[in-house]
């Protein structure tokens, strides 16, 4: 499974996203091959300061560059992919009356092989959701790729 | 994030799709815990036909009674949830001219400090989607949480 | 609610679709109001049969012209409508690994008492959805409603 | 059809959202087989006021137990995939510029003749969904079921 | 292809909603074939309000009667039918954080050339959707079509 | 309206979808703007027939590198969203009982004045949508645009 992928953009993301401590090993892996990166923290019951919270953060940490709409393009889609997982089924928060409290990671790179492929990012978010009560949730995880 | 939820039995379901030397540090881990887990693989253009294989796996491990629909019921439930991170939109493989290769893990257990909460199972797959031409294909992730 | 609905077209499709020794006095009420009416039975994996089966009943019992586009258009989206309320999300039966087992009522009348409001059309299903397992599944229900 | 689930707890929620006065006739047979029931009316063009309105009423009249986070888990995805059949589509109300009136009927119990497959929860919606505009509006219906 | 939909209602509202100049020369056309048609513009990050423009529209320029539901209802659909083809997965816009501004048309006409087919209404949108951003933004297009 | 858009990658691509005659003009200006251009036509009840038709298409017209699968990645998204436009809902033809007849275009250019936005792509479709029954369809049209 994944054999040109052997650079695993994806899995990297969402470990990323569960790191504490182990953190470092990840980043210092990352710099090593040259990929851009950054995490973060977010809750919301509206998805939009979600998708906000992701796009800001990719700016501020220079993995996109904020001037260019291709790379934000990239980026939305990359979001907006990683939510339908955390979602499953309406993309939607607030208005089904539930939240969000998610880790994000975003990884930018060479995930393939053949260099031609160019670059990718992966965003990745994790944490849990649920109805607006204390504890009365359960996690959720997504993931989104587009080629950048 | 995920106070109550300490021993995220998403987290770990997805470690466990990941894991391929580490597997064992987890399901002793899991064993400790009076968990019941499993784990397979699945490639396939026919998403029912991963929903099966799941399924089946599921019932093989003793994750599931195969002879409560209750349990079948939940089951099923957490593989689509899971397959909406993996298709991100239409939960349709084929259809969309796309495949994917799968690993999936089931976990079930009591993942809340109260143990009225009663068992929950959670559905983790990890893999590729893609056109059916080999490498074509980015990674996938989704995760289902259902209580059982 | 539904003031000026006070025929209930929707509501007395449903009953309809329940009936069994009841539909006898239903019928009688159809006809003094100078309704349409016809009823069916229908399972299958294939969502298109289900589609299928309630066009080519509606066409039988002479509920909808089948020699004009306009009413098939009217009666397809009141089908399509019905059938969200079985699926609850991706309106899908074998593809995601399950079969419905159902009634139609199909019912064709002015529900509104300002006669310009003209002609209606109501299709409700009721019956069961699940596994490819006997007795796993549970009840669904849906209606929908078009002008015609 | 629907062997096994001859208390047909779905259709019987159904009954119950439409009853005025047969409602004694239903709730004496729920009280005789030991199940939980309630209803209610609820009216928004915002989506989570109508879940928050079932939950509640689902808290008060103590067919859930609101402590635990596995009821009121089963309770919500009831009510959305009861949602589903009421908005054929997209699971949103005032976004898309429509409003809906409701009533709602709640029941809790055993459905099945196994007494393994334990206690099941039904939530049923009926009532109009149209412009917001007095009149503008047909009937649409709803029903979820779930394991609890 | 289109065969008897020679007088196009569809591809005629989308050259009418790209239209600048060459309007004159469409709407003369459009007034010979006894059509009604209107157009105008909108923008907004909130779906409902362009469901409200569009709807505004075809009232005052007297395409539909608005005080008949069963013209709004088919007016209505059309609208969100051709809002799928703008916003591509979710009929959404500010709850992803992206907003769109549009030009729409609309043509209300017999396209067939069976007359009993009857009336049949088009809503043709096009425009650019994207980030709350100036420039960040690509174009879209809907349509939508049903018997009125 | 499109400001920064005024090459209209999108609109030409749907005006070259539709042109019969007038496609020479159109061609010689997508020649002069060194954009690389193709059509054709498919009709099926199959959605991945369209998908493969669209992308086999794009593939021999020599638009995208069947090599590359960034390239080939960013065809697809640009299809599936213009399909999205088609199928109004479900991205689905055969197993919702209905068949497309469409003609497509696909465009490949430079759309934003600076320079840096790089490549696009563009996917026009216009057709018709409806049942298996000669002349019971109707217009329906998609757009999807990608950054390649």
């Amino acid at each position: 499974m994944a054999k040109g992928f052997d650079r695993k953009i994806g899995q990297q993301a969402i470990m990323y996203a569960f790191a504490e401590e182990e953190e470092e090993a990840l980043t210092s892996k990352f710099t090593q091959m040259n990929w851009r990166y950054g995490k973060g923290k977010v809750g919301s019951m509206e998805l939009q300061k979600i998708v906000a919270a992701i796009e800001t953060s990719a700016k501020r940490q220079e993995i996109v560059n904020a001037e260019l709409y291709r790379e934000m393009h990239a980026l939305y889609h990359a979001i907006i992919e990683a939510m339908h997982g955390v979602t499953r089924g309406q993309v939607e928060l607030g208005g089904m009356l539930r939240t969000a409290g998610l880790r994000f990671a975003i990884l930018r790179g060479h995930p393939f092989e053949n260099k031609a492929e160019g670059e990718w990012i992966a965003v990745a978010v994790y944490g849990t959701i649920g109805a607006p009560v204390r504890g009365f949730e359960h996690e959720a995880i997504g993931l989104g790729i587009n080629h950048i």
